[in-house]
């Protein structure tokens, strides 16, 4: 464990705003977080040398580079996109921006990101429903005598009848060929490993047995088969607790990024049996490393529960996925049964039963029913819009009551695809931005503070926002050409703004955005909103009746709520009533393994979600249309972002009127 | 098929007695049917020449022998052991026993043997539960499309739902992963062979799935697996109909007869895999031969009931058996779930189901419950008694209401263990025999007419039967010193009777009953009595509350009822209330395959019965002594056996008064 971490006050002058940061902490990140703009064109690299700052008070850690003499550096200059914070700071910002500077700069926005929504095993405690669907049993068990020669089995079941009221038990035919011996061993004293069944009337399953008390030694898997990625969480069934985490690339990702041309490969003679291995394979993986790094027995663990998208769980069980992609889209199935592990290919004992989380369609996977389990919105009364942005995007929306769910074709932009500069999140991708209203000079940062290579979502989503708040671009996401801006210029694929020049890139060309890269995104964004609002008029209600906002999945936790609003791409709502879950679908894997009860809630839910396909639904094609625009073609619909973008224009013009 | 088999009418003289016999009988076994008594000490091999009878109508083949002058055989005089039945006949039996020969004829007591009950499908059809707990179903499911678009698992199980109300159902995991080709094979239209759950709540399970109409193709197998024997049905499940029939001896009968030993070759390593792998063998060639006689498929099998005692049960399911042998006597399980044929090294295919029949005990096996249920006791309201003698000898007492049930330790007196001369039933077994009662000489008839090697258990039980009523042999089943007949001699095992001489045998030897073979068969005798009393004192009865008799077992179908009464084996009861079964464990496994109501009735009928183990039942022992003597300690509970045994002496007498 780290010990507290200390904090430091950095103060910007001339706006005297105040942020806590700990120590390490870029400058140019913390006048981010007070709301401040540091004009800073190269990504944070130091090239560009806009971005100086003067220390007034206190120190700091680095932020000297070419672009500062000497004397600078004596007077207290420094470039913010270098220089770390150490301790308590004063800096004053150099208003490039001229008189009204200080007060321009007070027109960036804030960050608002999701809050995060925890995992409560407590609430699971409380609830009476910390019941994992494999549990274990300790048994003392009266020898056999002349009064009570009950078979070892019926003495088995009677025992569990007795002490823990557990009935309607079948024993599997390999646990009774071993039952003789196992119950000897140590004297009729034995642990038994019990799979409940989804339903109360149906039956348990002995699925082990082992001489002795091992009731505490009981662990369980969660699996997120992501298309890209493959999350693994180790569980402690007895506590709850997440013993170790991993995550790997898919090893499918070698026959193609998306899950079309993967689903084109199982098709082949031994594809199936291909996609299967690789996928089980990473699956392996981490659970190699997760029991080594817990010195936890392969046999110790007595089930594994996994969710993935419909064809990511087809193929990881060797169904075949072929009417998946071909119309009318038919899965072999959306339920599972329990499965052992071992017919899987899993490196676990043969008593471990694997969990498939069920599937509403053939575009609303198990990894998206997950969430909904994993978030509790299946169980709220508040109506509720979920959304897991991938490759896809699906949405979900509902309450306990009922739930509606669909799958958008977002499109890849917010993973970087179909961007011309898009990239993953990584290392030099430009993950936050900010425009002076003003002087239309903006502020770039990229991860790790490395020279710019690219753009990545969370990005994307900043930089089109700040463009069109600023008035850079209007409502259909054109370049205003009448704008007194270098950074706009003809380009192949219709106008572009300059982000960074090549001279201070990673990649040694200009990093720019496209009008061509913002109608991809301006697809993405409106079939999202469009799937939102046509799910919402199927059921006879409207955005203004949503009252929370669910984000899954690992764009979420990066987005920026006021951009998501400013595009269009979230409905307008305070940024309390959105809720952040991180990968959901890992997430109701880890409950399903630690409560039977939401397992059994799975189907209930499962049966309650309607799933839409929204191309056949006849509104859906005008909803899609007029969510094209920036941020809508109905303005009415996000007030809050118009009277932002109001302000911002005004302060624009009269500082023009000022030059 | 046979035309009708013609029958001749055989008139016996000086009596007038007549009988049927189909052409080809031997005129001494159509002389015994008729009650009379033909001195035969030989065997029926034409030795002794004391057979001699007078055809004075019509004609017989044969019987012509060495001891019969050519002028005899023109006058019509023949061998009745060597003559065979071909038409009408009038025959005039040797009066050997003076003026009162014919008088004395009359006295050989006739044959009764237990009305055969047989297996009535018919009645399963009316009461609605002709209904196989694996069973197929023939599908024509809509083709997805834009308005229906379930998932093919999904699209199967409302097709089963809407078309046959069959819900709660499972679909194996190979199954799913076959399931999309095999629904559009032939256009959605396709047969789904279902398994029913014993419990109506629990679930069904899809075992197999085939593109097209298979539905009449739907085929069982019943086996008894029997310590010596081996017997198979093949079962047509559509109509009930028994296709084919066969029995081998059991494989493991090269590790020893009795049970005892087998279970001691399973404690060594790999032991009981062997003794596994042998039963396994053996019902394999019993499948093999059987599908190859009616060209039917492995695949075409769905499921295969099998029952046995607790032993071999527990050595086919390659359960250790070690406890069963050992005090207090516990087997691994009596209860068995369903099981994959394949799992168990059968030749059948992946989907096939093995059903076991549960036991009660260690000692009251499967076998024996699926007698109770061949043969309906467990639902009749009649107080009955049902006794399978074998190496052991089971008995079941009760009704609808309630079942007690004890195994006996009656030794293998029956199967011709522990009798000098015994054998198994064989060519050459003295199987039926009479004594004159005047004479004290005896008719002596073998099976198949070859000369005498044994004497085979039904065979023994007459025998003792006859010395016992025409007083040769006293109530402690002791020969009378005091008798005039040169047959009765000391020898190394107390006095003997010889049955047939050296010269007259077909293994040169006198074929003697010793005074020990005589205890054997009292001890074993005396076992199953003392059995049925006690059980019947236990539960508040007596011998004369009983209303029914069923017998079980080979030994049952040839067992003599007078004799069995005579000797106290069976309580005095007419013979048309007496039922005989034949393999009941067979035509039980027969009735589970036909009707999943009797597998569920089977559940309950173990639950209901009641097992005691005899030799901790106090007044067992009291019993047991009581009923080692002939018939019994208590005569009073055998008059009509006394009134004729009265009868008897009183012939004897008066002949020897005559003499």
């Amino acid at each position: 464990m780290n010990g507290p971490t200390s904090t430091c006050r950095v103060t910007f002058l001339p706006s005297g705003r105040k942020v806590l940061a700990t120590p390490g902490t870029l400058l140019i990140r913390a006048a981010r977080e007070a709301g401040l703009h540091i004009n800073a064109s190269c990504g944070g690299t130091g090239v560009c040398g806009k971005c100086r700052i003067r220390v007034e008070q206190g120190s700091v850690v680095g932020g000297i580079g070419e672009r500062l003499s000497p004397a600078e550096r004596e007077q207290g200059y420094r470039q913010a996109c270098t220089a770390l914070v150490e301790g308590d700071v004063v800096v004053r910002i150099e208003e490039a921006g001229g008189l009204l500077g200080g007060q321009l700069n007070s027109g960036v926005p804030e960050r608002h990101r999701a809050r995060m929504h925890f995992f409560d095993i407590s609430e699971l405690r409380e609830t009476g429903i910390f019941l994992p669907p494999v549990e274990k049993f300790f048994l003392e068990l009266p020898r056999p005598d002349y009064g009570d020669r009950q078979a070892d089995a019926g003495r088995l079941l009677r025992g569990l009848a007795e002490q823990y009221d557990e009935r309607h038990i079948v024993i599997n035919y390999p646990i009774l060929r071993r039952l003789r011996r196992a119950l000897r061993e140590d004297d009729f004293r034995v642990t038994v490993t019990l799979e409940r069944p989804v339903n109360k009337r149906f039956r348990s399953r002995v699925l082990h047995i082992q001489p002795g008390n091992w009731t505490e030694r009981n662990f369980g898997i969660a699996v997120d088969i992501g298309t890209t990625s493959i999350y693994a969480q180790l569980l402690d069934k007895h506590s709850g607790a997440v013993l170790a985490e991993r995550s790997e690339y898919n090893r499918q990702l070698s026959y193609g990024e998306d899950v079309i041309s993967r689903m084109i490969v199982a098709e082949k003679p031994e594809g199936l049996a291909q996609m299967h291995d690789l996928v089980a394979a990473s699956i392996n993986g981490l659970i190699d490393a997760m029991l080594a790094d817990r010195h936890i027995g392969r046999d110790e663990i007595t089930s594994i529960t996994l969710a993935g998208n419909t064809a990511m769980t087809h193929l990881f069980l060797e169904l075949e996925p072929h009417n998946i992609r071909r119309s009318p889209y038919t899965p072999v199935s959306t339920m599972f049964p329990p499965i052992r592990a071992t017919e899987l290919g899993l490196h676990l004992g043969d008593h471990c039963m694997a969990l498939l989380y069920p599937a509403v369609s053939s575009y609303v996977g198990g990894d998206i029913v997950a969430g909904v389990m994993g978030s509790g919105m299946y169980r709220t009364d508040k109506l509720t819009l979920f959304i897991d942005i991938g490759t896809n995007a699906e949405i979900v929306i509902g309450n306990r009551e009922w739930l509606a769910c669909a799958a958008c074709s977002a499109g890849p932009a917010f993973e970087g695809g179909g961007i011309q500069h898009g990239m993953r999140a990584g290392e030099g991708a430009i993950d936050d931005f900010s425009l002076d209203p003003v002087s239309l000079e903006p502020m770039i940062m990229t991860i790790g503070g490395k020279p710019a290579v690219g753009i990545c979502g969370s990005g994307l989503l900043i930089i089109i926002a700040s463009l069109f708040e600023c008035g850079v671009l209007d409502e259909r996401g054109r370049y205003r050409r009448d704008l007194a801006c270098d950074r706009i210029r003809p380009g192949r694929s219709g106008h572009e703004y300059v982000l960074v020049r090549a001279e201070q890139t990673g990649i040694e060309r200009d990093i720019v955005l496209t009008e061509v890269d913002i109608d991809n995104f301006l697809r993405a964004k409106g079939a999202i909103y469009a799937g939102v609002t046509t799910l919402l008029h199927e059921v006879g209600l409207a955005v203004a009746d949503l009252e929370q906002v669910i984000l899954a999945g690992a764009f979420g936790s990066y987005i920026d709520l006021d951009s998501a609003i400013s595009v269009g791409l979230l409905p307008e709502m305070a940024a309390e009533r959105c809720l952040y879950v991180g990968n959901g679908s890992l997430m109701g894997c880890r409950m399903s393994e630690l409560s039977n009860h939401i397992r059994r809630d799975v189907v209930q839910a499962t049966q309650r979600m309607t799933s839409f396909e929204l191309s056949e639904v006849p509104s859906y094609k005008d909803q899609y249309v007029a969510a094209l625009f920036l941020p809508h073609t109905d303005a009415a619909l996000f007030p809050k972002a118009a009277e932002r973008r109001r302000l911002l224009h005004a302060l624009h013009a009269s500082g023009r009127r000022n030059d």
